[in-house]
């Protein structure tokens, strides 16, 4: 048996989200289609996040174990192949011991959210933009951002269905650089609960257009209650960046 | 009678170009519908570049007069609201006086074209990027495109359909970046014959691929010869990105 780790690209608008559906079709679905395709084996391959619908990867990564030991090299081009027709890209694959999994070995995950504020909305990056079109403070939204970093209950930025055991995270990135009429924000943690990042950002959002001062978000989190976070940012906005690994 | 100048930004993937075409759908079409349904007025709008089918625009600029003295912010407005079918966005609308001219006023053109120099496909960008697998030398490319700046017969760098009175250009800038997987390269002209930029990019990858050396790329130019062009580089990595005005 060999196990792979692929490093994936995709563009989430016509997705259901990573994860397999039974009547939508998802970036795990067509990933494994095309494993079959090349290798006529069926498996089940496991992701480092779960990304939501509409939600996009420029560094997801995946692990899957095939009973031959194919070149990474061949991987990655016969996978590439296969997922023409999706846009989904393999943009590595490497050989990997069967100790490693994508989900459970990841120390960190990063995410990067991108809003353009403008007045007119986005024509070319249209799916991968939140166009908020009211003049957003950026300084303002890092300064609200850093309250928050570390060990807390983000409850506040946790959806309802979140299935996770606790509450409880660490963030150990969070900052708001803005530059002209895109602001972009990272954060990153060992893991994140669901729909945090967008939670998260659209509560800062608030500070950002003065509706909120830092320390209300700040206030928001201490709460530790869904129901004073702000309206959630959309998938559209948001990206895997990249997830490391010991 | 009241002039108006139109910074757009779209998307050239769905479009047959900027100019109208009597069976396909054009950016000017897509703009000039939208103008007649929020001013009830039937207008031809000008541009300064006719970028062609698949070619994007960051910074394209057109005018165009109407009856009305309107408010320029709601003519942006307006505009946006009725563009929202196709990824064509009015980033900026001023009055302009009568003596303005979108495409005769212009005193540079200014563009770029994107190259994802990796394996891997584009999964995000896949029409806003040329994928050329094989590894290239930036620096080697950006030697060559030196020794082509200033004023020349772009004969070479022509497309046979050129209907330009001259091939003299004068080449301002012509710039190679590689940072990591993207190569962006900048081109800046008072104006460009047909075709020039994607022309003189696609023998410019000969370049970075050691298949020309820098001084072939120069002997192309001096031969004058559209025979001695190398390939030329597709729609979808060309953005027209700024036009100057006095």
């Amino acid at each position: 048996m060999a196990r792979f780790k692929l490093t994936i690209e995709y563009d989430g608008t016509p997705f259901c989200g990573w994860q397999r559906q039974a009547d939508r079709m998802s970036v795990q679905q067509a990933l494994e289609e095309a494993i079959a395709r090349f290798s006529g084996e069926t498996v089940t391959t496991q992701a480092a996040g779960r990304t939501d619908a509409g939600v996009h990867a420029l560094g997801q990564v995946a692990h899957f174990d095939l009973a031959k030991d194919w070149d990474p090299f061949r991987v990655r081009e016969a996978l590439n192949y296969h997922l023409k027709a999706y846009p989904v890209v393999v943009v590595e694959a490497e050989a990997v011991p069967e100790t490693f999994e994508a989900r459970f070995s990841a120390t960190a995950r990063h995410y990067e959210y991108r809003i353009l504020n403008r007045r007119a909305p986005a024509a070319i990056e249209r799916n991968q933009v939140w166009h908020v079109p009211v003049s957003l403070d950026a300084q303002r939204m890092h300064e609200a951002a850093q309250l928050i970093l570390g060990k807390h209950d983000f409850s506040t930025f946790r959806s309802s269905e979140c299935q996770a055991n606790s509450p409880i995270r660490t963030l150990d990135v969070f900052e708001v650089a803005g530059d002209d009429e895109v602001i972009a924000i990272t954060a990153s943690a060992r893991s994140f609960l669901h729909h945090q990042v967008r939670s998260m950002v659209g509560s800062l959002k608030l500070v950002g257009e003065g509706k909120w001062s830092p320390a209300d978000f700040r206030a928001a989190l201490d709460a530790a209650d869904r129901k004073r976070c702000g309206a959630m940012a959309p998938a559209a906005g948001l990206f895997l960046t990249g997830v490391d690994y010991p």
